[in-house]
């Protein structure tokens, strides 16, 4: 778990269906924030949600409330979700980018509500009177309600994310220069052998091989497989001459 | 719907559960990804996601495939996605963060497809080979698997979320330097008027409470609910001196 991970509560108002209570379980689980709250859950659905097969850790220490004040009175920060656009909202309207820079910001020094309403209607007018603003995913305006389990995992990968990771690409090691060279001499010997290059043409042959082969910009792995297929190549052609 | 976003294909895979189908679907319209392929669904779970209530348009559009081959034949990048960590992996993988910056560039020019694997098993090598490369969301080490609907949500979230975004709060209107100066006026009458100032100290609470006010940042909506309370609250304190 990240630093600041665990002072995040994942309140769940409401919450009817228990596959979306295990989804909303599972998602927290997959991005390492463990705490969940319940305020008045569908009993039927909760007790389902709990005793399915593979229910999380983070169902078994869910801590149930019988209201959003109770739920959120130890957090210094309340957000509300929501899918907007379906009535006139009295708070600041965050989307997720934004809002979760300032979640993370408030998890470095104090506990954080993050508040997802149920399914059919989100949260109502009481419960959002305890939020200090509103949080919405950028969904399109022809369908913008999510899927709770959806909803909670979206959120939670975009309070994990790294920005720093979207430059950095996670490549390969790449092949060192000698590698490089021993494919192209063998290629260029294995070329020589079956006749592709005439005496004359050498030369400019030669050196565009030897740009061709770098361009490919090969792997250590991969050079290792080009180098013994070449070979055996070389081998072959040379057998037959 | 975002130009470049009709370039990409959702291929699922062998997808077992008709609740995941449904929910992949809908993550789809939620984020404006409208073409969804199927490569052979378990027949009984594809019928049911699409004549499930409330289905959406992309499921009725969906599109049958009897190979990974064929349903990714006209895309110019196929992108696999995985939970990783199960086994050897002989593709490059990234990042989600990174992998779909590349998606995004590529779908400027052509179509790319983007393929999940089976809530069991995932893709299989033979479905892994017709991949350029591999993602994954960046799921922690203890639990990496996450639903296929959530993932697909994830996946489709980081290629509309807009980096700009977050830094870009969406602050209801400030209320007027005007509007903030009536507000102070009010307060500092209703203070002097209630005994709170006294005439020595005049100047000084007066630059303090002008400060104060600034402070509270209002928006044009709050200003004018201040000013009202503040209004009455001066009317009482001189009614009653």
């Amino acid at each position: 778990m990240k630093p600041g991970n665990d002072g995040l509560r994942i309140v769940l108002v409401a919450a009817r269906n228990p596959l979306n209570i295990g989804a909303a379980a599972r998602a927290m689980s997959n991005f390492g924030f463990l705490r969940l709250r319940v305020v008045n859950p569908y009993e039927v659905a909760f007790r389902e949600a709990r005793s399915a097969v593979g229910a999380s850790a983070v169902l078994a220490s869910a801590e149930e409330y019988e209201s959003v004040a109770e739920a959120v009175a130890d957090c210094r920060l309340v957000v509300g979700t929501t899918a907007a656009g379906r009535r006139e909202l009295q708070h600041p309207l965050r989307r997720l980018e934004y809002g979760a820079r300032l979640i993370r910001q408030q998890l470095g020094s104090g506990r954080v509500a993050l508040v997802f309403g149920s399914e059919k209607v989100g949260l109502s007018n009481q419960d959002l009177s305890h939020c200090h603003w509103l949080m919405r995913v950028p969904t399109r305006a022809d369908h913008t309600a999510m899927n709770l389990g959806q909803a909670v995992a979206v959120c939670l990968y975009e309070l994990v994310r790294d920005a720093r990771a979207a430059g950095q690409p996670q490549k390969p090691e790449p092949a060192t220069a000698g590698e490089v060279e021993r494919i192209t001499a063998v290629l260029l010997e294995a070329l020589r052998a079956s006749g592709y290059m005439s005496p004359r043409s050498a030369a400019p042959t030669e050196e565009k091989v030897r740009r061709l082969v770098r361009r490919l910009q090969l792997s250590a792995g991969d050079a290792e497989l080009w180098l013994g297929m070449l070979r055996q190549l070389l081998w072959k052609v040379r057998s037959k001459s």
